[in-house]
């Protein structure tokens, strides 16, 4: 396996989170760097999902990935050898979220020479919601596996997200999962938010997700 | 479906858990009563597990559960509904995690003639890792779709448990889940951890966990 870069992210100082998130936004936007914050319970998909859309949109957009973990490297390597591009790995020390603060320490180490930078967040559907990182649109899968109430567990998660993406249909069939009710649980804590239903590992709604992330750079790069 | 009691746990003011969990687990020692914490990612089936083996026990054992979510009592219900035991949920108002003195305030509304009262924590692999509640034994779940590599992510809480379930084995055909290397992944975290794959499902490994469940609060009686 290929090495990556690791950053051992320090906890933030700055008392007022929203105050630096809005100045981050500021200064990507005169750097043009569009920032997508990912996030999701452990074991949703996250870095297959990545994989799938990066392959997709690499020759359109130049992109690179932050890979939040509390430990291992795992994921920034499997980015790095799947799709080549620009990928590092950030150590949060035990902490459970990232905020703007700690987000800039990772963007310090990246080449900003991009359109796209998208932020894995930690595995986790409480913490990363408290926490504005700065981010241009934040986006979440649930997957098939976890069950259709998790909108009604964990309100927060799903009323910041622009875009709720619902993986590991293929395994629908062997899981109680009711896609209706779901959609509707997010409806209910988020009616703005747009749902799709994709499968990382065959590929199902992965163009859909791809040309939901151009649309929304092509907007945010016109200041819509 | 039955109503459930709703308790709103407070944030703690104790400023040194560690001290309010031993102080805790004195009380129930006391009392007579094991406390178990059951932790998970969200969707790993806490719910389902412990209704299956709630209803192995329930003639052996005189049993609560606390069901502590954000938001919802969803959990609350079912275990009601499917085992007929005392059931309570406990909202955290947005709060990742349940300390000592949260613990408490959920205990405080049982009816302690117990033998065993069952935790289910808040859906999360990296914060109630970090808060000792005051149980004699603190177990978790893994589930099969969430991939053999979380304990190299989530280190402190594979290495805090003293029993890690798997699972979801029902469904292990239709993901590349490595059971043996996810075992050599949790001893690396956690050398005496006991290991046992599961299927709430299907019943597979319900009977050893309700044995384990037994035997833990039959040498905890005796002091050992």
């Amino acid at each position: 396996m290929q090495n990556v870069r690791i950053i051992e992210i320090k906890k933030s100082v700055f008392e007022n989170n929203d105050k630096d998130a809005d100045l981050l936004r500021e200064e990507l936007k005169a750097k043009g760097v569009f920032l997508l914050n990912l996030m999701s319970s452990p074991g949703s998909g996250k870095t297959t999902t990545l994989i799938q859309t990066i392959n997709r949109l690499k020759e359109k957009l130049k992109i690179a990935v932050m890979e939040a973990d509390i430990d291992s490297d795992v994921d920034a390597k499997k980015i790095k050898e799947s799709t080549g591009i620009e990928s590092i790995q950030l150590h949060t020390g035990g902490m459970c979220h990232l905020d703007a603060e700690m987000t800039r320490q990772g963007l310090d180490h990246l080449n900003l020479d991009k359109d796209l930078v998208i932020l894995e967040n930690v595995g986790n559907l409480v913490c990363p919601a408290e926490f504005d990182t700065g981010a241009s649109k934040n986006c979440m899968i649930l997957s098939v596996p976890e069950g259709h109430d998790k909108p009604l567990k964990y309100p927060l998660m799903f009323s910041i997200c622009d875009l709720v993406l619902i993986n590991k249909m293929d395994v629908a069939p062997y899981f109680d999962f009711d896609l209706e009710a779901c959609k509707s649980y997010i409806k209910m804590r988020n009616p703005k938010a747009k749902i799709l239903p994709i499968c990382a590992k065959t590929g199902e709604g992965i163009d859909q997700f791809a040309d939901w992330i151009i649309e929304s750079v092509r907007l945010w790069k016109e200041g819509k």
